[in-house]
């Protein structure tokens, strides 16, 4: 039998990393519950006393895969970007590298650990919470000095984090790494959206917003269409508007002609 | 006791619903496994018959959960936008409708099931997806519209329709009603930094962006400086750069003095 690798070396780190990855993949496909010590010992090619070599218990588990998690984060998104002196620059680099981070496919069930389960209990829930939160609070700080320096409009910072977290955390639930958007494209069109924004033109007169704009969007969008115009490229308009019911039908088009197997409930008595 | 209600009434569907709200807290709670029939029908105030006069079995609980909360996802935000002509205001008008539906206690559970459960199988599974698929590619259809009709920046409108989504779903992972933001405020200002942008000043030139800007992006951003001074509030430029160091402490303040109670898993073994 080899002999285990010695605690604190590269190979013990590398194979608890390992350990890791695996355990929270099992986690994932069938439950934390179902799945046994013995599963994971298998799934890792150790015995159950070489797999408790790496881990404390199964009831640790869950703690070491978001711990392992956080450390993944910080290490590769939050700390390189610390250093970076403009804070929408730092915003910037922090959303590509994390955008980077979650759609690696090695670290996807971690990630999912990290964010679904609320398993955790008492001083291992505090400890991983007080971890996120120091992320919030680094986006908060982030947008609020980006704010004083005059880098961005106002925005109310919480939300700004939030916005930004939701973003980002929300690609592992659809990103297929063989999908027609690869990550770098993905990266960039995320990055263009948050910090650029979308609409160039106005609505024609006849479209009434379905909430007033407060004055200070209303003078931001004018003051868009009028930059559009004097950098040589004038706000395009929309085309007359088109009959209301022609548009609702094309949208229930594009929804889908029926609404299909969705059976409703009520129908279960 | 009382006569069961009469399928398909009023009555009957409130208390369905209330069945389906129940569950989904306690499932929320204590895990699907964990959550008994028994358990179900004590917290819904119901003997166990009296239960499986609303469901199905325990087996179509969760598909139940998750068809009752695309109902109303369908009923409270999706129908009610599919007439706007305009492909902006459809969204916001989406993206608000979404925000509140997202932020009310009531169907909070109904809605994590909805997302975060991963156990339906085969035809059940299908069904919710392919309701799922549907918004997706209703937001899609409206992004692109909104593009062809010169109402918004070239996007690439998969990857705007799951930012949307990203940054609404994940707000019942963190929002608070008892919290310092309002649910209308939070809307309001998710509005405008999505389909308003960020940035409004461009970074001083000591300050190279991270990634260079594509030739639109920078066109963009210059005329948005331009059109703040034309409309009367200079583009305030940032004070002059501060050393890297003295930001850099800022930061790591910002995010905490230590790294505290996060506990490396490597020292397990």
């Amino acid at each position: 039998m080899p002999r285990a690798p010695e605690a604190g070396s590269d190979v013990h780190r590398e194979r608890h990393r390992a350990v890791l990855e695996t355990a929270a993949r099992l986690i994932c496909e069938q439950g934390y519950e179902a799945a046994s010590v013995q599963d994971i010992a298998d799934a890792c090619g150790l015995t159950k006393a070489g797999l408790y070599y790496y881990i404390r218990s199964k009831e640790d588990l869950l703690l070491e895969i978001m711990s392992y998690g956080m450390d993944i984060f910080e290490e590769r998104v939050l700390l390189p970007v610390l250093g970076i002196a403009d804070p929408v620059e730092r915003l910037r680099a922090c959303m590509e590298k994390n955008i980077h981070l979650v759609t690696e496919q090695r670290s996807k069930e971690v990630t999912i650990i990290l964010h679904e389960h609320e398993t955790l209990t008492g001083a291992a829930r505090q400890q991983i919470n007080a971890r996120k939160k120091r992320y919030v609070h680094f986006l908060e700080a982030s947008f609020a000095e980006a704010m004083r320096e005059g880098r961005i409009r106002a925005v109310e910072p919480r939300v700004a984090a939030f916005a930004f977290l939701g973003m980002v955390l929300w690609i592992y639930k659809w990103f297929r790494p063989d999908g027609k958007i690869p990550a770098d494209r993905l990266a960039a069109e995320m990055l263009d959206l948050f910090f650029g924004g979308l609409v160039t033109a106005p609505a024609t007169p006849t479209a009434a917003p379905v909430a007033p704009a407060a004055p200070g969007e209303r003078l931001r969008r004018r003051g868009q269409a009028r930059a559009a115009a004097t950098a040589g490229r004038p706000a395009r308009r929309p085309p007359p508007r088109r009959r209301a019911q022609a548009t609702r039908q094309a949208a229930l088009e594009a929804l889908g002609a029926g609404r299909g197997g969705g059976g409703r409930p009520g129908g279960s008595a």
